[in-house]
Parts: structure tokens; sequence; C-alpha cells
């Protein structure tokens, strides 16, 4: 098996083990390289899936760049590392990419901790040209260390973070050669947006100026005033001859940072010319390389949202293996999604807002209904946030669609630009809870915690769609704040299309109930493994009463005070971190109920979870359905 | 008492009740309030301080604003709101003024609650271009409102803010007239910094170009092309000109926002013209107006840093008038700040990262001995936390100064680009705890809370300097990130250069314990209060042993073991939120130990809390000497 897989490799590919074999080519056979990691990259996520159309593209960045940077020693940062597949594949992880994303297998992003390549975690946009400045910095100021490069590889959709912009702000703060590499895909995960963007596609569009330079450069190399060693000199001549006749000056330059480009992305000869040119400058650089996201793969090409993270697919037709989802739940996404759309129709006030994510949160379906009532903002979770508070200051009901571990990027907009006002705005938290294959930087495992604290916000977890739309349609009756958290993947019933009520919020409920119970389970969001847990437990004789709390805040503390005095053991379960979430919240109020039994709280512990499938963490965490009966039947054994 | 300050009220400025008596004036008269309304200022501020220098430099914007727009219906969102001194004193306001910042009394920060001309809390920078965006389409949406006009006011310094850039860069994305103005005056809270800062200097040094432009728009008026109905055109002209000439494309128009300026910020008059010009123009617009910090006030023009928020002065002298603090303590920012400098000097790893706040913080003295080790990077935490993370992965030791509300802005950073990776990074927080006048925006209640639930991060808030230091130490041999609290204000002694050691994470100790004590105070942070308490409870008969737990995390469950089995009664303590902090965590670890005693945690309550002095909001919190008595005395006494 592992033989059959090792001769599947392309043989060009197949002898570069580290980056040093690959800078031992001559710079001709690199588009070889290039063609050999698209076909390995194909055929190993066409069985193993991960991120498909960013990788496609990124393939020429990540040669020229290890084939001109002195790697490990000179550090490339990739920003929302997703892209940085063909990097790990040339740094010595070849083989083991085939288990990527798996249980102990490698990770679906730069890691450190796995390669002495991987300078820098970056799951969450924005964050490489800050990270690589302070690396930049440092150098500079180790003795020894002064000659090191440091490069950032940033998506056009990034930079249009705010991080990034911060990042941009502060680079020519401080003497430094930082190279920023924009990798202008055109594209966010979705479609991108924004102004910036815009601006980004009128630089490229001023095709006749690229002929005209070229021409100049030809005729001053003839002429001598340029030679190969003043190659710096066209580039920067090229800048000044740009804002010249365009009577633009560029952005970038504005900031302070020389700007380079635009280039082709996808011709790795060019790059490598191009990156030689300006390799040894001094101060803070940016280059701007068009790629395009799929770039070989022509379904991928065709349409790269949908190719974004495809599943597994074919890889000779593209055919994507699709679930077969016939009779089974929707989404929890989806659920939100269409519900939004229903509540849409029937009250004016009701806006969507999403961050980049239109169709991972499922507000596509908005979009399409009433486009100027639903918003993309693009990875800006901060603005998405405050730009909620203000459409509610002024009489509208925004709900703001973030997956759970982004929704940390606007944490202190939920506190000043919401909370504080009693605005109300409902936070629709997706992906909250472990997410699986996308791994530490993806699992929405804090929300719970991260949320209590806020003074005048309602939090809930809903265990089904009913329950989720019902709390959807209360939220239009409320005057304040309200987060709804619900997970990755499936909900939990196929007929979801419940007549919608309103709910009153801080009031949990009995789900099931056992004669001679001594034992509460208290558990918030979806319950299907208690659920099971709990039966397991009656036929091990232990009867154990099943209550969902629905909601972390307000807690229902009438509900509490009942289960106070009639349980000997209290469980809570949540798919969170036990640092400070619904077992905590739970433990303070059974306390002061002078409940005496000790409260147990099964959850995440309180470490970092890595990757793997969502069954399997769990797993690991002690709170499967098999972990559940374990640590509910262990008091009971003694 | 009442008579003599509404006696003190200038003249012209008593005629004003609302914006409607503004209105009512002739525009010549505008200097005359302008003037009024520094006079008044002045008086106020001189008895009861507050943020004097931005307020003084606003003074022309808010009254040509209020002059223009039909406020409240139009609505005016004002960043980083202590600007708006003026605004509050037009709107309504003027004998409450007196009281601004008091218990009781109005904020100092535009709220919402307070007043209808208050559209939103803007107490943390860069909110407010997002935060009108959202009211402008609001208004768009909503039958009867579409002709209102929304206005945003933003610094020099705050533009430079991530959030405002994901607004500057998502305001052209739908219909709208979001009118921005920049309020230029070329200061943070200290110097400004940033790219876009020296960007902004530049467009202002283009005065040759100013001169002409008004030459050919005199010889425009005076051939007919140009008409007062027309003026529109003519500003839009200006740009065009001003791009040509200078072969500049305006940053801001390349993110597709008309910019208009830059005009003198100080001339009332002029700016009435302009505003009236630009006023109902269609589309997003961004008005640069220059102004001066202290403006009218030659001491603070002089030295605006000072005088930022100078405390209480004579108003005829400008004395300041200091506390005595002879043989007093420092305040706990300056011992942080000086034993930075002790630790620079001996380990070259050690750098220093402040947010816009190198005074606020005491990060001054690190900028003065180590310049190329320090950084100020504007008000920007998201960044300096990511890249104090570069600084850490390239093997730096980065220590990081945030006043704790701040930190919120920068929770994502903290979470994926430090703790994830496990990377050294010292967080300073400043100003956790009860800040007292700033109010709500400001305190830092929650940093124990939000910061719990991050698995790898070390927490800790010292009782005195001694631990302070010994903390700052430590830190430099630990191989993870590490968070210290401490509050605004005075530390405890006197004499605390004392040498530093190394002290064990997670190991907390007893302060004082007393023959037959069956209570247990366990707190975290300055314990004075605490102390006065356990005395005085001591005298009322019922002995306390007093804990300083130094460490929430990692907990000492050694320790905590032993008080399980030793206590009846267990109090926490701590100058923050009681849902998720100390408490909570204290709590869950006595509770797997096996105690049965139940856990009462002082704190803030779960609520906002208002402003006004740190002793009177403590003593509403419970959690002042007396409070802390009456809890602990009072089980005891039934």
């Amino acid at each position: 098996m592992e033989n059959n897989k090792a001769l599947n490799v392309p043989p060009l590919l197949a002898r570069i083990d580290s980056p040093a074999d690959l800078r031992s080519l001559p710079v001709e056979k690199l588009p070889e390289v290039c063609a050999d990691l698209r076909k390995f990259i194909i055929s190993r996520l066409s069985a193993n899936p991960g991120h498909f159309a960013s990788s496609m593209g990124a393939v020429e960045i990540i040669v020229a760049l290890h084939y001109v940077f002195n790697t490990p020693e000179d550090r490339i940062v990739w920003d929302v590392g997703h892209q940085a597949y063909a990097h790990k594949i040339l740094t010595g992880r070849r083989e083991a990419f085939d288990a990527q994303r798996t249980l102990g297998g490698i990770s679906g992003f730069p890691t450190p901790s796995e390669s002495p390549y991987d300078t820098f975690v970056t799951g969450h946009a924005g964050n490489s040209i800050s990270a690589a400045l302070g690396m930049a910095i440092a150098d500079r100021n180790t003795p020894g260390h002064e000659n090191r490069k440091t490069v950032a590889v940033i998506g056009d959709a990034s930079i249009g973070n705010g991080l990034a912009f911060e990042g941009l702000n502060n680079v020519s703060n401080n003497p430094n050669n930082l190279l920023i590499i924009l990798n202008d895909n055109d594209m966010s995960i979705d479609d991108n947006v924004g102004a910036l963007h815009r601006y980004l596609s009128e630089l490229y569009t001023s095709e006749g100026y690229n002929r005209w330079r070229h021409r100049l450069a030809n005729w001053m190399m003839r002429k001598g005033y340029l030679t190969d060693k003043k190659k710096g000199r066209l580039l920067r001549l090229n800048n000044s001859v740009k804002s010249f006749i365009s009577g633009d000056q560029n952005i970038f330059e504005g900031l302070n940072i020389r700007y380079f480009g635009p280039f082709d992305g996808h011709d790795v000869e060019k790059i490598v010319r191009v990156l030689r040119d300006i390799k040894d400058m001094e101060g803070p650089r940016i280059l701007h390389l068009r790629t395009t996201k799929g770039k070989g793969y022509e379904q991928a090409e065709l349409d790269p949202t949908t190719w974004h993270a495809p599943g597994p697919f074919d890889p000779a037709t593209g055919e994507r293996k699709k679930k077969s989802s016939e009779g089974a739940p929707l989404p929890w996404q989806e659920v939100f999604g269409r519900t939004l759309v229903e509540l849409a129709r029937e009250d004016d006030r009701v806006m969507g807002i999403t961050a980049a994510m239109p169709t991972g949160t499922s507000m596509v379906h908005m979009l399409r209904e009433f486009p100027k009532r639903t918003f993309d903002v693009g990875i800006s979770e901060g603005h998405a946030v405050t730009f909620a508070g203000g459409l509610a200051a002024a009489g509208k009901r925004p709900f703001v669609a973030i997956y759970s571990s982004f929704l940390q990027r606007a944490y202190d907009n939920i506190i000043n630009d919401v909370a504080i006002q009693g605005l109300p705005v409902t936070f629709c938290i997706d992906r909250a809870g472990i997410v699986g294959e996308d791994g530490v930087t993806h699992h929405g495992l804090l929300d719970l915690a991260y949320l209590r604290p806020i003074p005048g916000l309602k939090i809930a977890a809903p265990a089904d769609e009913e329950t989720l739309r019902d709390i959807m349609f209360t939220s239009l009756s409320l005057d304040g704040p309200l987060a709804i958290r619900y997970p990755r993947g499936a909900a939990v019933n196929p007929d979801w299309q419940t007549p919608m009520k309103t709910i009153t919020p801080g009031k949990g409920r009995i789900l099931s109930s056992r004669p001679g119970a001594r034992t509460a389970l208290l558990s918030i969001g979806p319950a299907t493994d208690a659920a099971k847990a709990v039966e397991e437990l009656e036929r091990l004789g232990i009867p154990v009463d099943h209550y969902d709390m629905i909601w972390l805040k307000p807690l229902d503390n009438a509900l509490l005070r009942d289960i106070a005095s009639r349980y000997e053991r209290v469980f809570t379960l949540e798919d969170g971190t036990v640092a400070g979430g619904l077992g905590s919240a739970v433990a303070d109020a059974l306390d002061t109920f002078g409940y005496k039994g000790g409260v147990r709280h099964l959850g995440v512990p309180d470490k970092w979870v890595s990757h793997g499938k969502v069954g399997e963490l769990k797993a690991i965490c002690g709170y499967d359905t098999a972990g559940i009966v374990k640590a509910l039947s262990k008091g009971e054994a003694e």
C-alpha cells in the first residue's frame, strides 16, 4: 500500500526531499517541478480531502521562494497556511502528506513543532505581515542573523483584514528588509469584496503600461544603462515609470513600502528572476503576483468556491464524491441560513452579515433573496460586529454569522460596540465545538467561556433545529444582544422546518427521566451522544436524568435549584473547554443553592486539541458516548 | 454654589441649551461660541479633571457639525469620544458637565442612554466608521429615513487602527452617504506613529497647491463656471487638480472614498462652508481637517501629551495641581516600566512593545534607553501581539504592555499568534480592575475570565512590587507565554527596588494566619483592602486566614487541597468579574478535592460598572474593606 503510493510520486518530485534538492536543479526544470507538485496534490487530495484550489494556485510562488531563498535559515510566513501544501511537500513531508489532517498525521496548516520550515502558525487570515515583521526585526537585533531574510506571503483577501493593515502601517517604522508577496487570486473562499480589492484589480488592468515597460527595459539593457548587477534599478525604475504614466501613487508606496508588480504568478522562471532582483534590497518591499485559484485543474479554475475544499473527488473526471444526504438532516448552517430568510421575509428589520463566508455560513440564501439587506464584509470580523452595532443602533435587527474561532477577532467589538450598549444584535456562531480536520486554529472551543463574562449578553446553544429556530425567532423580540452557537456538520432532525415560536431565555428543559435517578446530566447544545450514553447507562443499571440547559446565560436558576435538591451527583457536558464554560457556571450556581454533591465537568480539557475526525477527538477528550458512559458509571462503580 | 457656577457660564454659551439654539445664530457668531466653549471647558476641567487637549482641539468641528447638520435626526459618531466634551455641552448637558466622570454624573464618553445626541458608545478607538456606516445603511433601508445624514469623526491616530481600515475598506461596498471627518491633530495620546500618519503629514505640506487652488477657484467664480449652487463642483475639481499637480492618487480615493482637504480645522466659518458644500453629495466622502491638540490654551498646545488628561490645574497659570507623592509608592506602571529597563540591561533578548501608550504604560523608560528594542505600534493592539509573537518565534523575549480593556482587541492574536505556538511573550496588562473615572469602556474587569480558558497561558496578578518584579524576572526563564495584570494607581511599598529572583509559577502563599481560623480568604492581586478587612474581622471575633494566590493559572492545587481540608468557609476576592475568574477556578478545584463548604466569590458582579472613584465603585460592588468585612461576617453572624 505504502509502496503503491510511493510509485505514484511523479519522477522529478520523487528526487526532492528538501529545498536543498530543489535548489540543485537548473531553473529550467522548475516548471516540471510545479507540474509534478500539481499532479501530486491532485492525486493526494482526491483521496484525502483538504484545501485544494488555493494550494494549486500557490505552487509556482512556493517553488520560486524555496529556490531563491535559503530556507529554513531564511524564513517564509504563509498567511492562511492552507495555501502552503506544496511547501509541506517540498520540505520533507511528501510521504507524510498522505496522512495530512488526520489524527496523528501532519497538520493542514504550517506548524513550527512539525518542521523547521514552518515558521509560524497561520490558521487565521492576516497575521503574516505582523509576525514576519517581528522575525525580520528580531534578526536585525541578533548578532549573526542580520543577513537572514524574511518573507510574508499573503492573499488579496487576507490583506483586507485589519490586522494586515496594522502590519502594513507599521512595516516602515523600523529598519528591516521584509519582503511581502501579495498572492492575488482575486478570491477569498467566496468572491472577494472591499475597496482594496477593486484597487488591486485596477492595478492589474494597466496592461498597456506593462508592454511599454518591457520595451523600455530591453532598450536600456542594449544601451548598457542596465546590467544584470543593476537589475534592481530596473524594478525601481518600473515603479517610477508606472506612477508617471498612470498618474497614480501606489497605495502601498503611500504607506512607504516599495511596490513591484503585478507579475504573472504562474511563470515560475520569471518569479525567480524578480525575486533574485529584489532579494537583497534594503527596506520593506511588496511584490504583487497574480495567480489563478485552482490553477492547473480545469474544474477548480472554473468554480474555485466549490473547489476551495471540495472533499474527495475522482482525479480523472473531477466528479466530487458527494455523501448521500437523502433523508439526512441538513447541516446546522443550512438550518440557520434558511431560517434567516424566513425571518427576513416577515420582518424587514432583519439584516444578514457575514465575514467572507457566505457559503460556509449559508448566509448565501439571504444574500440571494435580500441582496440589499445582506453584507459580506470580507475577512473583517471586527468590522462585521461593529457595523452590526451601528445597524442595530439605527433600529435594525442584524444577524452576524461568524465561525466560533474567528469570532475571537471581534471580542472587543462584541463587548464595546454591542453588549455595553445593549444593542439587539444576534450572533450566530457557526463551527462551535470541535470541527475536526482543520485542527487547533479552527476548533470553536472557547466561545462559551469567553462570552460568559460579558454582562447582558444572552448565550444559547440549541440541541435541535426546532430550538435553533425558536431562539432566532425569539431574538427579534429581545431588547439586547444574543449569541447562539451551533457546530459544524449535520443537525439532528430531517424535518427541520418547524413553526417558530417565542421561548423564554434562560429556561432549560428535561430531555429524559428515569425512575430512581440520583444522577443528573446537564448538557448544552446537540445531545445525541449524551442521549445514547444515558440509554447505555440505564442498561448498566445507572439511571440518569438528562437535562438540556439550552441557555448558558441566563442560567435556569429555578431548574438548578431543583436539581440541587434532588440529585446526589451532577455532571455537565459541553462541546467546549471546561475552563470557564457551562460546567463552571452550573457549579457556581449549584453552590449558591447549597448543593454539596460536587459537579463533574465533561468537555474539552484545558489543552489544545489537534486535528482528526470529530468523533476521534471527542473520544480523546472523553466526551463521546463511551466517554460519557465511563465518566458517569465511575462514581457508581466505586 | 450652583449659582456661582451658573454665573461662570460665558454669556453666549449660556443661551445655547440645544443645537437648535446654536443653529438660530448667524454664522459670524460661531467663533464667539467656540471661544465661550473653550473658556467653559478650561474652567470646568481645571476643577473636575478630564480629557483636556483633545476636547480643546475639536471645538470648531463640533460647533460646525451641529450648526450644519440637523442633529439628533442626523447622527454624529465621535471616535474616541473623549474629544466630544463641547458636543456634550451644546446638547443640553452644560450644567450636568460639572459632575462629568463622577459617580452618578454624566459619562466622559458619548453614551446613548444619556442623550439622544449620543449615537454610539465610543470609548475604544477606531469604531466610528464601522458604526456610522451601519447607521447610514440602516437609514437607506428605512422608509422615511433616507435623507438622514450620518457623520463619523475620527482622529488621525484612530484611523490607523485595523478596525478603522476595515471600515474604510467596506465604506464603498453599498450605497450610502457617510461623511467621515478626519480630525488630524498629528497626535495620539503620545506622538503618532505609522506610515499612514506620515502620509497624512505629506498631504498637508502641499501648501503651494492650496494657494494655486484658491486662485483657480476665484477665477472660475468670476468667469461664471462656478456658482454658489455649483460649489460642490469646486471641491471635486480641487481633488482632480490636486491629483494632477502632485502626481498622487489619494490613498482614500484609492479606496473609492472621495477626499476633500486638508482644511484648517479651527476656522469654524470655513468648516461650515465646506460642510454645506458636501453635505448633500451622494456617496462616501472624507473631509480632512487639520487641528491643534490643546488649541486655545498655550500650555496644552506646547505639551499636549501632558495635557491629554492633566488632572486639576490653575486655569490662570496652567499650574497643575500635583498630588504630593513624597515617600508614596510608585504607580504600578512605573514599577513595571523601570523593572523592564533593568531586565533589558541584563538580557538583550528583552524587547518592549506598546500600542500608543508609551507614557501611560511607562514603556517610555525602555523607549529612551533602548530605542531599537522598543516599539510603539500605534493604536494597533492586534498587531502589537502578533508582532511580539514574531519576535518571540525568532528568539526574543518581548514584553507587551497594553491596558486590560484594550487587550480585548488582541484576543485572537493572544490565542493564535502566541499561546497556540507556546511562544514566550510576556503580557503586562495595565489598568486591570476598576479604573475609576473613565468608566465602563475602560475598566479592566474581564481579563482574568477571558484569559483563563486559553490553554498553556500562565496568568498572575502580584499583590506587591516585589512579586511583580519576580514574575517579570521569572518570565525570562519560561518557555511559554505569561500574562501579568496590575491595576491603575499606586502600588504598595515605597521601597520597590527589591532584588529579583525566580519564583515558581502556580505557587501561592499565606499572607496572614490567625489561631482558630475556620475561614479562608483567597485573594489575587493587591490585597490592601483585604488585609484591613481581615484585621477588622479579627476585632469582630472572626479569625480569617488570608492567602495570596498570585497565580490564576496554574492554580496552586497543593495549596487548595490543603485549604479544602482545613476550612469550613472559603471566600475568593478579585478585582474583576466573578463570572469566570478566580472564584470559578478555585471553586472548580476545591470541588475536585472534595471540599463541601461552598465558595463565595467577591468581586465585580455580572453587570456593567459605571464611572466614579475607584473606592466608590468597589464599595458598590461589595469588595472594598467594608464589603469584605460584611461578606465574611455574614455567615458567622447567622
